[in-house]
């Protein structure tokens, strides 16, 4: 891998400047949990600060159900391309280009340059659509550490992730105990509940109905199901924003034209969820959003020690660091106790920080001093 | 009125036996808060017990989102088709019809009956569809004062409901304040909050979008936007239950199927949502729940006097019981809380109720004995 990181040429922001994706291929198939197999595959990547040479100090950082390799600095052809965890990425910040080697990718079954429901299926020479098979947290764990192997890394000095990432740090715990030596398992918890579950299936049911879904082949249509998808993603907002959030920043607070006794836009709140709604749905791929909330769904590592969560994780020997924040009511600070209590019952190595953050879910995106120290201390901890 | 309230003949649940709805029809225009005028509308009605010969003993029981007449008993056509709070109404429960006289109505823009966008608009001879104007709660209220008014009723004894039910209660002793002797408003809120508007507008526009809505006018093409008042009704239920309810009745117990990496019901809980909102998207009118939805956001009596509520609620003159029920998470107790305190800072009376029900936002349809004596003890105190 040669990504093009940058020295800091944004001194303000001190962020990795412009970078570039790199597709990674693997020729060898890879058996998923569902049984299905991928003959071969590609994984987008990006990498930030350099490999040293005992390949002792690379972290990968994996993304939630939106997100994508570009983790950090600017593409080239487009300087407001930020990534989209840019603010944790460089120079001095905790995950330190200066220190580190930082790995992003996009998860199988994506729709940012790895193989996935909208690229081509090399059988059909068309594009995969429905025919990409269901992936499992642990089958991106499996296409990681194969990513792993392409760097001569034999151990992450840590995986880290928020949400649906975090759930991937865990499971690399489980799957591969001496290929990661920290954990960072952020805004996650050990289990969807039964209304996690819920809203998921909404969304999935909103892209499924979509007259223009076609089955999920409808690429062939030139259409995509750009109506169910929007659906998604505004009720996927709603659940990452907290109440209070959502009262501070929108409030009743109406547009113009409100008053109108009509159905177009009144409240900012409605502005705010219908732009996001339209600008996910022209770039994200439908097929890719019902595989990503299916992986959250099964995504269940005490299921096969009967509901025993330390029975679970006692085979992980990583060092973890548990984060939750106050006003997530996705993953409360409670789903994260769950794996806390967990590693302390079996005399795990473990950091629980639950910190005061008013963003909801999305707390763990924010530039938070406190959140950034706590990471940042776990890491030094962990060394290179 | 002489909707035929029997006797109770089935001593076991002692309910008001076999019910049939009537229509009541209204031919003075009726101005609405939009600006609009309806020319002449029908409400259906249907009423259980005696109005005395002082017509003091009349209560009113207002419907939520998706409630209608026939609040109690079962239709004489169809024995399974038991009212929608029976269990609240009967000689003996708390709303008694050995002393009260209860009326239940359709709201005007409703589809059981009353006048809506479902039922034929007079000027074309044709279903009104988008053109039915929406409607406000103080709309609804206006309406119900020209019901009160063929009854001879003068007061209400009291004026009863939960949620969109409650806000109806609170805008009667606002609109009418001489009309009104008790108010009970159950798991209601002064107004909505950001979060509460945000669902409704995801559920608007899963409606909205559906290629089956047409604008509105649908009924001239033959079809229903099915697809999107199933997820509008799939969404709602999320909110209605509790999490922990959720987590107790469905938790992640799988069906028959599961495990198969696709995208058919898996979880108990997707079957249970896709089931309700099939059942919910077979009978109810796609654009009376976009007309629900936004008598909800607009309801706000505090607006007018620059949010605050004390200011609005001086003008009522009525006696209050306020129930909030402690896993609502649509409608909390806090927000009850906000129209209590206003209440005690102006020094009107008022009794409040927090009760522990599991059952979330539907607590308030339940029968729970500690509820149902708090409304049975205020009822008392109201006198008929």
């Amino acid at each position: 891998m040669s990504s093009p990181v940058g020295a800091d040429d944004t001194p303000l922001n001190n962020n990795v400047g412009a970078v570039a994706s790199k597709r990674v291929q693997f020729s060898a198939p890879l058996q998923l949990q569902s049984g299905a197999i991928l003959p071969a595959f590609d994984l987008a990547v990006e990498t930030y600060g350099t490999l040293n040479a005992a390949k002792s100090n690379a972290i990968l950082v994996c993304h939630a159900l939106s997100g994508h390799q570009h983790v950090a600095g600017f593409r080239a052809d487009n300087a407001n391309d930020i990534g989209w965890w840019d603010n944790i990425v460089g120079a001095g910040r905790p995950l330190d280009t200066d220190k580190y080697f930082i790995v992003g990718l996009n998860n199988l079954g994506g729709c940012h340059g790895s193989s996935g429901p909208s690229s081509i299926n090399a059988a059909s020479g068309k594009p995969w659509g429905a025919d990409f098979p269901v992936v499992t947290v642990s089958d991106w764990v499996a296409a990681q550490a194969r990513l792993a192997d392409t760097f001569g890394i034999d151990a992450w000095a840590a995986v880290i992730g928020g949400s649906l990432g975090g759930m991937q740090a865990l499971q690399w715990t489980l799957d591969f105990p001496q290929r990661v030596r920290g954990a960072l398992v952020i805004a996650a918890a050990p289990k969807l509940s039964a209304e996690n579950i819920a809203f998921n299936d909404v969304a999935r049911q909103a892209i499924l109905t979509d007259p223009d879904f076609h089955g999920g082949h409808y690429y062939a249509h030139n259409v995509v199901p750009l109506r169910g998808l929007r659906l998604a993603r505004m009720l996927g907002h709603i659940t990452y924003l907290s109440d209070d959030q959502m009262a501070e920043k929108f409030g009743r607070r109406t547009r113009a034209g409100a008053g109108s006794y009509g159905f177009d836009v009144e409240f900012e709140v409605e502005s705010y969820l219908r732009h996001q709604g339209d600008k996910f749905a022209g770039v994200f791929d439908a097929n890719t959003y019902l595989r990503m909330t299916k992986a959250l769904d099964y995504f269940d590592p005490a299921a096969e020690f009967d509901d025993d969560l330390a029975a679970a994780l006692a085979r992980a020997t990583a060092q973890f660091l548990i984060v939750s924040f106050t006003t997530d009511w996705r993953f409360p600070p409670a789903r994260s106790r769950e794996m806390v209590n967990a590693l302390v019952k079996n005399g795990q190595p473990v950091v629980y920080s639950e910190i005061e953050c008013a963003h909801g879910h999305d707390s763990f995106l924010m530039d938070d001093a406190h959140y950034h120290a706590v990471v940042r201390s776990f890491l030094k901890r962990v060394g290179t």
